[in-house]
């Protein structure tokens, strides 16, 4: 009744997952090992290991959420954030907004900096916000909004947060090792990631990081945290420690996976990645504008591995993304929230940031009779 | 520096993971597509049929958890319990006494009826704890207790917590499509389970349900979820509705290797795969006393998947069990909890229940110079 799983062959080119290495796939379908076996235990360390590197961060209180990106999210702001807590949240798309969320479940008081969609928030804003709210527990701020393909500039914010006694809080989904991100000389708190974008292992896992100052926080609780499965006051025994404490049964087969992508991602090299998908970007953005796109975010604050495009005029945005799925199997993501039908996002992130992707995409576009060059 | 993956071939004989049959190995190194891809809208809607058809229910609120089962756990618990709630949770092992912990942090009032380990609730039991608090708002128990190996009837009490106007709440990690279990015949409200154990997936998911009673207190909730990535207000647009709204990055490749499994049960046959556990489970019983192994639970209790054993006297349990680990490469499970270092834990579940794996362990016993017959 139900057939062999037997689906299309994809070029992942929208905002994640991307495409997967070969090697990835391969490492995933190895046989289970228990996830309590000393050879487990070993995996643990050398990805936690892997993702300090890749953070650039010596944090001991490095380790991977049995959950994807948004878990990550939740996990910074329920161990960090107590009811009546002061928090300061970034607000410039989808997942700003979804940061703002969390913290009030979590019983904070919320100040949100609401920036343009596609925009990014200035020091000057942080610095007006601090005269609202002087002593923020937290600062949160998305390094990479997914939803407008927006890079934000951190170390500036970092010292603002950190002069006024707060934790600085990172959502790095789709930078982490596409673009320059370094945890430690940025002064980040607490920073979260998703494994489908620039790593290009499957979607499912969060690799996080506190910082000292976090883990001050976190020893310094009044509450319980209010999410069992995410209290890193248990997990932490679980990813770490002289005796590993059984807390949850860990996704093996993903972790295996994630070790294949960070050994991929080492073997290249952080910088060298960087300068690839910043190459790539801009053979992708020369293409893109031949063809009449245009792009939401100014120039200095573009992230090179998610272009945020509007289309030429007179083009049927749905029609063309469904065609290009359909009859050459490349998806592209379309916009979220507020640019829903009005932008594409174009990502080439980790294996899909190769200058076949692009000349695939646009010579797809090209094909397509009912695309209107602008 | 990281060298390739390169583990050993384990015989998985502990509390989880199973051994994962070849099929779901290889489903899962399928090349990603993307999570709002039509194709995987498909597979989505195909696996949370089959969920329903291995539940045995209709219930329309059914679908996967992208994390693992104490995930599943947590999502029934913050969804159905608001601050000030009156529960009652069944604590017989480790997994009762977490339900209680999560219940907590939910800010129920939590009134635990206590047993022994290893032992059962009675219906007499819940009978009594009703008249103390005669209108819980839900009432927990755990099926399959994985950390004593104690299976619970639930019919009777069933009818008990519905009559006081209750939801009934079961945690079927170790039972799900091992022994049988009919959630809309016995009347369970909110059911949760993982992949790792009968279903021999990778550990990662959660498959859940909601019954109707279950769903009509979600639709009057006074208070938010106070968790935004488990909250069924915004999941439950993403597994079904008319319009797939995006709400986290599915594990596309772990949702393979969901699908490959359920295909494998639906195959066999859940009847038939109930009496194979079963089958299997006297043949390692009768071979198990033979050595004198002696069972922790009652007869009429016992979990057949997961054999709790006292081992006879004068054995290193510790010793033992890594010798069968670094020697035979066979894994069974230690105690937890009260039963740490006490007792070992034999699961036979879905790819690893068969009479070769029982033969491979007792032989491999019989073999070590170190083991002392009872």
């Amino acid at each position: 009744m139900y057939k062999e799983l037997n689906t299309s062959t994809r070029i992942l080119m929208g905002p994640g997952p991307s495409d997967a290495h070969p090697r990835v796939l391969k490492a995933m379908s190895t046989p289970l090992i228990g996830h309590l076996d000393p050879e487990f235990v070993t995996i643990m360390d050398e990805v936690k290991e892997m993702v300090q590197k890749t953070f650039i961060t010596k944090n001991h209180l490095t380790f991977v959420v049995s959950a994807p990106g948004s878990a990550g999210m939740e996990t910074c702001l329920v161990n960090l954030v107590e009811p009546g807590d002061e928090v300061i949240i970034c607000v410039n798309g989808v997942f700003g907004g979804r940061m703002a969320d969390i913290a009030e479940r979590c019983g904070a008081t919320v100040h949100k900096i609401e920036k343009e969609w596609g925009t990014v928030v200035s020091a000057a804003d942080v610095k007006k916000m601090l005269e609202i709210c002087p002593k923020p527990k937290l600062v949160a701020l998305v390094h990479a909004e997914t939803s407008t393909g927006a890079l934000q500039p951190i170390k500036e914010i970092s010292d603002l947060v950190h002069d006024a006694g707060g934790l600085l809080m990172v959502d790095a989904v789709t930078s982490y090792c596409g673009v320059e991100l370094r945890v430690d000389d940025w002064g980040i708190d607490a920073i979260y990631t998703g494994t489908q974008k620039n790593l290009s292992a499957p979607p499912g896992l969060s690799p996080v990081s506190f910082s000292n100052r976090a883990l001050k926080v976190l020893e310094n609780r009044k509450t319980k945290v209010q999410s069992w499965f995410l209290d890193l006051s248990l997990v932490k025994n679980y990813w770490g420690g002289a005796k590993r404490a059984y807390h949850h049964t860990a996704p093996v087969s993903s972790v295996y996976a994630l070790r294949e992508s960070l050994r991929i991602v080492l073997e290249e090299g952080l910088e060298n990645r960087w300068k690839r998908h910043q190459e790539v970007h801009l053979a992708l953005k020369s293409k893109l504008e031949r063809l009449g796109f245009t792009y939401l975010v100014e120039e200095q604050y573009r992230l090179p591995n998610l272009n945020s495009v509007f289309l030429p005029e007179g083009n049927d945005e749905a029609l063309l993304r469904s065609k290009l799925l359909n009859e050459y199997n490349i998806e592209v993501g379309g916009g979220l929230g507020t640019f829903a039908g009005k932008i594409w996002r174009i990502g080439i992130m980790g294996e899909s940031c190769t200058l076949n992707h692009v000349n695939m995409l646009i010579s797809a576009l090209e094909d397509i009779k009912e695309f209107k060059k602008g």
